[in-house]
């Protein structure tokens, strides 16, 4: 109980202005300020108590409204309640048998996902986190387009090379398919960007064709609905063309863009088409704060996960139970344990209902746009690097004494030079986070990102004074 | 505070043995029980309290003292108080920069259990579950003998086939390992046990020199301690020997066999020799109830993992940032996102200790040992299948008309036939749970767990007592 005060304290200090959002030490000097030791002998429970105190207080509050550095972050009270919860009845999701209530709940949830996908079949997935949640469909498609595969693997298919395409805005976890999976990351081909961030169509034929003049085969495309940076939406129904035209398995990684598929506003054009996906990553813990892990895998078929994954581990999944076994999950994943990742979404959905959600999306697109127009207003202070179509924000704060200069490449070097010295000066004030980093021949900028519900305009305002603040020097 | 009530009810009749631990309905007639909408606007907080209370009505109280049926048991205060804390934080694994004092507490934890292994050095890292220890302890692996395979797949090999090894005993996630990998199950050589359970490393050297006459290459061998159904530990130093011979990694995946390490009295000779070990799976969640999830792969060399598995993702993994970022680990996974798996693990430590620990696995041993010799003291109404060398214990409950016939194939059937109906009988009656299953030619037999803090020898006499109440007249 004196536990659940504590909390409470830090719920309370999160949603707190006037609180900072973090108390930042070095980690040789944080080590000194802990006692992290692992005793032979318990510790009283005062001791426990103290622990979890000095624990909060140097951990970075995430749902601060002005934590703006993560593309998860917030803290929805209604689903940390679940996760209380979820963890109160710690129990593993791979059969009825054990997780009766939690089983159900997925499958309805789940459907529901898929209803707004625009699927009316199909099967889904909850994944520890959207890489995972890739792997599945990558595994998925070999399994469907190479049958045998799961037996034979690589050999079955002689010298041939499997190939995949993706763009070089995707997340890196497509890559990482290529790597686990036995392609050879040089096997994942990265198609060009445009300079909002999304795949040139053209390119991506252009490419299929190159290997396939070379003999090899191509046979999964990831198209990003959401990329990690800019927020880019690829063109889904040019690409799900090309995958139509050389049948190729079509992956939509909406890990992050998928909660703007509640939004009638924003869903048209950056989602249209993605019913015409074979599979679609979609994780509920980022636009839809949704406590941390949730992400789920949809699959246009029903079927190819279990038939893809299961292996056929009798002492767990028996056919002689008590009930209707067609309810146990076990063995559609490559995990055999697994988190309860639904019982938090379930009831924040019952809280927010799917126009709460949409509200939700909204709100955060509305904001987004606020930003970017404070920008453009201030153009001598700030540098906006491209109109987004999602809630990451990109742009450069300039100094006082590069106010005049003329934008160029040198001082674009300038302000990526000067951009991690303002971030550190944040994280030592201790105000506000906001991410940063460079790309491609882009040096770092600050990558704002709007996901959690206690965000207002006067946050927005904040944000800018405050990096005025504590740069203008710089 | 209304839910923190309610939770508090569920702990009180978790650990109250006069209350029930399920009360079981079919999936079809459990759907009419619960109100799972999803509904457009949301609905109001007693609604969501109510939700609560029903799904934990239904919810199948897994940290009962009569709850034998799962590796993963029991419900550790501690470690629950942890896992609400780690809600009520909500933050991702990857960074310092947004998990300070979590970042450090895994490398504090993992180093002590390193050392409990027997390493001086080495790396490890949290995984979301052992399926997924394993995978890493594969990928490394094949990284490690075969640089390049990263980047170049299979097709750095031509068609020279890589081969694994595991018993026919192992946990099938090993077998998966070689299905997502790109190898083929064909390639994951199952090699015959025991009538222990142990593989038979004669075979092992017999299957290697076979493989090695067709061309293949083998280079992985999985040695389990502790496998899941009979609780045998394969021998970890005659397997090295091979694995030394013919330069192979060799990987023990101790999931559940891991927490004996604690235990001066039980770790040998059952894990001798694990500190020769490229790699090892061990998963907290298991025999030391630690909540789900909570399973760790450490690794002997330093650095494999970061090698491994880093795909640049310059967006995240700044070099320049304000502190030293050797401490952020999201390269060194597969994942991105990671849930916070450690706080309740460090915090149970805290208050357990290392001697706690160690006391927790020789009361769980000890169970198993008086729940052996009450079979073998009771041989007309059970038979054990084997003396057990961990907590899993074996059996066949025999009803009345079958006690005079002497045991025989065609009794073993019966048996196993009865075998579900008694289990069905128990969930409906819902005052315990063993799990059971059927095994290469053995068929059906339940399996007992002792994994649980909560469980006494008076569990233990009422579970016999309860099995013979429910299925005397079979």
């Amino acid at each position: 109980m004196k536990l659940v005060e504590i909390l409470l304290d830090f719920i309370k200090d999160t949603n707190d202005r006037k609180c900072k959002l973090l108390e930042f030490h070095h980690p040789e000097h944080m080590l000194t300020l802990l006692d992290l030791d692992l005793p032979d002998t318990g510790l009283p429970l005062q001791t426990l108590i103290n622990d979890c105190a000095t624990t909060l207080k140097y951990q970075v509050k995430t749902g601060h409204p002005r934590f703006f550095n993560q593309l998860s972050c917030g803290l929805d009270i209604v689903s940390m309640a679940g996760e209380w919860l979820t963890a109160t009845a710690n129990t593993n999701m791979f059969t009825y048998e054990i997780a009766p209530v939690f089983i159900l709940m997925e499958s309805v949830v789940l459907n529901k996902m898929r209803q707004i996908i625009g699927w009316k079949h199909g099967d889904s997935i909850l994944a520890p986190g959207g890489s995972i949640s890739n792997l599945y469909a990558f595994l998925a498609a070999r399994h469907h387009m190479f049958p045998g595969y799961k037996e034979k693997g690589q050999a079955m298919l002689g010298s041939s090379q499997l190939v995949m395409f993706t763009s070089d805005q995707c997340h890196y976890s497509v890559k990482s398919c290529a790597a686990v999976c036995g392609l050879g990351t040089d096997h994942c081909v990265e198609v060009p960007s445009d300079e909002h961030g999304r795949m040139i169509v053209s390119e991506l034929e252009r490419l299929i064709l190159e290997r396939k003049a070379r003999g090899h085969i191509p046979f999964f495309v990831n198209c990003t609905s959401g990329t990690t940076v800019l927020g880019a939406f690829d063109p889904i129904n040019e690409i799900a063309d090309v995958c139509q035209k050389y049948k190729l398995w079509l992956h939509i990684d909406a890990a992050w863009g998928g909660g703007l598929l509640f939004s009638r506003k924003y869903r048209h054009p950056r989602l249209t088409g993605i019913d015409r996906a074979d599979s679609v990553t979609w994780n509920p813990h980022k636009l839809m704060g949704t406590l941390l892990q949730c992400s789920t895998i949809h699959f246009k078929q029903d079927g190819l996960l279990i038939s893809c994954n299961q292996m056929s581990a009798e002492y767990l999944f028996m056919q002689d139970k008590l009930y209707d076994v067609q309810y146990d999950t076990g063995d559609k994943v490559i995990q055999c344990g697994r988190h309860n990742d639904i019982f938090k979404l379930w009831l924040q959905w019952r809280a927010k209902g799917t126009v709460g959600f949409e509200e939700h999306m909204d709100h955060l697109m509305e904001l987004a746009e606020y930003l970017v127009e404070r920008i453009e207003n201030q153009k001598d202070m700030f540098h906006l690097l491209l109109k987004p179509e999602m809630v990451n924000v990109s742009f450069w704060y300039i100094p006082k004494r590069l106010r005049t200069m003329p934008h160029s490449t040198a001082k674009e070097a300038e302000l990526g030079r000067i951009t991690p010295i303002l971030k550190g000066r944040m994280m030592e004030a201790g105000t506000m986070m906001v991410g940063y980093q460079p790309q491609d021949r882009t040096p770092n900028f600050f990558r704002s990102i709007f996901s959690s519900a206690a965000v207002t305009k006067t946050d927005v305002d904040f944000m800018l004074n405050e990096m005025d603040r504590l740069g203008h020097d710089l």
